[in-house]
């Protein structure tokens, strides 16, 4: 990260209005959410009406890339409408000694942007890549990369990171003082993590095919 | 489930124009995903704008019940308002010998609906309920409950569950011929976990105050 990297927005849309002790404002805060996560929910306008699919992406600097089949509704209607592209990360449930405070501890990222068709052919690859990685890391290069089929059925979309908020909570609860004070509940967080199973290989694949090290050492 | 359960409905916005074969029309499987979720996705249209916010939620019958601060933006323009709810569970990584059909394992629920602000006291209690045993099951029965304070603090609202699309892949790589005779390449699934890890008291607590059964025994 460089010392002259813009910092996030603050765009009316963009600050949070209560809660601010949450908000960060450290664009390496948005990548570090956006960097470890699996899926992000894409919102967009459609007959007037919100529409909120998940979908996997990938980063390049301050670009979002998402893609789909050409076939999919929702990619027809992308290209230059504006989007909202939410990451969340959930760490922990806290369970406070009342049922109001009771919380969760989370990261996430909420980004607004106008959709942009990637219609480059370097910047497709670009994109492919970073979507393939973000979701298999290690396999742009162990994989079969997309011929001129799979390229024209595939649609890629920028998202520009520009405005974006980002929210986290990493605390014990916030119990008020008389419930700590009565005693005889119990508080306290009990983390939530995502985690990797024993990789299951495709019934076609030649018996005692090694698991290759991209796969078998993620963590 | 009652055998007379309605079907999900099959309104355009909710028929999936491809990848019929992930689609599921049993309400017994919207349950299901939305029962095992913890954050779930809002989508509404602020300023003719998407905006998409995580948020807790739970499910009574064939409606959703979502809470906020009566401060935050969100919950202000919600009633009567157009809301997109989604709930996605991460289940697997699919890697294929190409890039091309590398997926995800998943199961995600999309309901369209009219936000309806709830009013009614009893109401109330039965979507606090809700709500706090999703995120935190037996902790309405062992936390303090919400005094008139917290309950004039708390927006609550209804989504009604009628419109909802449920998608679910649960499946080996889907490679071509020609990947799978080429060989070389590794193909599979890693499969992708939520877990609880080990409670973390509250400082405040006295020590060797014991963990609550509700709590202990969450997985």
């Amino acid at each position: 990260m460089s010392t002259t990297t813009p910092a996030l927005s603050s765009t009316p849309r963009s600050t949070p209005t209560r809660l601010r002790e949450r908000a960060r404002s450290d664009r390496a805060d948005l990548h570090a959410v956006l960097d470890a996560g699996l899926v992000c929910h894409v919102g967009l306008v459609r007959d007037g009406e919100p529409v909120v699919l998940p979908t996997g992406y990938g980063r390049v600097g301050d670009t979002l890339y998402l893609h789909g089949s050409t076939g999919a509704g929702w990619l027809r209607v992308l290209d230059g409408a504006p989007v909202c592209v939410t990451v969340t990360h959930v760490d922990g449930i806290v369970y406070a000694r009342s049922t109001f405070h009771h919380s969760m501890n989370y990261r996430s990222a909420v980004v607004h942007a106008t959709a942009r068709v990637v219609r480059d052919p370097d910047e497709v690859l670009v994109a492919l890549e970073a979507v393939t990685e973000q979701l298999a890391p290690g396999s742009w290069w162990h994989a079969r990369r997309p011929d001129r089929r799979e390229l024209a059925a595939t649609g890629v979309f920028a998202v520009d990171l520009a405005e974006a908020a980002v929210k986290v909570r990493a605390a014990p609860p916030n119990d008020d003082e008389e419930d700590i004070a009565a005693g005889g509940r119990w508080s306290g967080v009990l983390p939530v993590r995502t985690t990797f199973g024993t990789p299951e290989p495709d019934p076609t694949l030649p018996p005692d095919t090694p698991v290759p090290h991209h796969v078998a050492t993620r963590h």
